[in-house]
């Protein structure tokens, strides 16, 4: 699953680059950050030296996706929106949810600690890589898609607080987030914003 | 005071999420970058695990500050500008400035370190929050904020170099930070561009 | 080389504050953060604690470069493409890809990893600020400069492959990034976007 993370996850930020006409380098660094900043950060926050800097394994895997998304680019119009790519993300974000959510608990934070930081190991590189786009991370305000790894976190810490660990509470925080991510992709699902509930409860009171 | 701060810096950021029409999710992340964002900065700069991953209270005054934002905006136009909230607003960048102080006082670092930890510890957040925002930190451009922060690290330093510590020195710059804030807010104090600076020195120049 | 490097980052980020009419305290911490925070980005991936914040020599440096940045621009239209700002800017990129390589290699990290934090150390700081102004950074779409740092950074770790480590290595390392830098300058060396290329594989397709 990770591994199918890191490539789709490379190949999407690789794509966003290349629609804003950067350079090779920084579509690379784009595609690179994507999949890999969020769980550098999670390492940093956790103090520790970020995984992805002492192996060559997980970097071939980012490499790879940049140039999936380059060749893809020339056959497809938008590889970032095709079926496969969009449920490789969802397996991605699946997956750096859960490995946020162990290495968080192994880490002894408490049960938002947990969340929080399964929540940044799957959504802070696509967040990174907007800003560096220089937008709005899109997480804040479109899409149900970090509401997934939020969901997936929290079931991650119900399964601890029931008394589930280990690989079973793995696979529940995993199957929470792929399950949600699925169905938000599949129904259009979205969170409101402020104007939508605010207006509504305005609208109660005017009348 | 580390109370007030914290429901008042996230009220803040919940606001300014809201007017950019982001979702409840991206409300919720502002919201708390705002209010833990300079600290944990702090925290992984002097290499510790953020405090506010570790432990479940200070996130739920972060969340009714994001709540309090909501629910006010309701009943009130612009609930940042409102005088409780900048005095509020005014005694977290105190309490964030003097928390900066003691820990990097506490970590050894160089009197400009522990003016630098300040400074971050108190404006860290506001600055981060900008950025998902997609806008330069108004602390970098507009306001006398960032610079009373300045003033209350140096005023720590500089208690600690005639013999004042521990809790005078924290009281010492907690009260520069505010007063110079109050003071800044009451009276409309700003910093001058280099166009300020330099068009005067021009004039002067040309004349 | 670190020194000229520090003062000439310093400069460089504080002509752009100046540019975009940011306040005397932004100006400051444009200019220090261009100078530092590729450093203490790289301190922070290897978990010490960031070197600039423990000592005053290094900031006083980074405060001359912000001083001479406002005396300049009296005097000179745009002092950051003078040739000697170029030339010690050069130099420092050496520097700083340089000194990551070295501090990565200590750290133990994969020949990734040493190439990584070469390029995060030489051009993380200019990125950070290019961030704080509001914009892409420019290192992802414009100009041959950071690839300076990722052969600099590549030709240390090819050193060491061949057994050429210490003194000898770095020297490798920082006359490849100057003399690639200098080069791209001289020659206005760019690297192409995926349109450039894409649209060159594609009219050999059409046709």
């Amino acid at each position: 699953m990770n591994t199918v993370g890191l490539v789709a996850f490379a190949l999407v930020g690789a794509t966003k680059a290349m629609r804003e006409e950067f350079d090779v380098f920084g579509i690379a660094v784009v595609g690179l950050v994507t999949a890999f900043a969020g769980g550098a950060t999670r390492d940093v926050l956790v103090n520790r030296v970020p995984l992805a800097l002492g192996s060559l394994g997980e970097i071939s895997l980012g490499l790879f996706g940049v140039a999936l998304a380059v060749g893809l680019t020339v056959l497809l119009d938008s590889p970032e929106d095709h079926p496969v790519t969009l449920a490789s993300d969802a397996v991605g974000l699946a997956a750096f949810a859960t490995a946020g959510s162990i290495v968080a608990t192994d880490a002894g934070l408490s049960s938002f600690g947990v969340v929080a930081i399964a929540t940044i190991n799957a959504v802070g590189g696509g967040a990174f890589a907007d800003v560096l786009l220089d937008r709005s991370p899109f997480v804040l305000f479109d899409d149900f898609y970090a509401s997934c790894a939020v969901l997936g976190g929290s079931a991650y810490v119900a399964a601890g607080v029931v008394g589930v660990t280990g690989g079973t509470a793995a696979a529940v925080c995993a199957a929470t987030t792929l399950g949600t991510r699925l169905a938000a992709v599949n129904y259009g699902w979205r969170l409101p914003t402020a104007q939508a509930l605010g207006l509504a409860r305005e609208g109660v009171g005017e009348k």
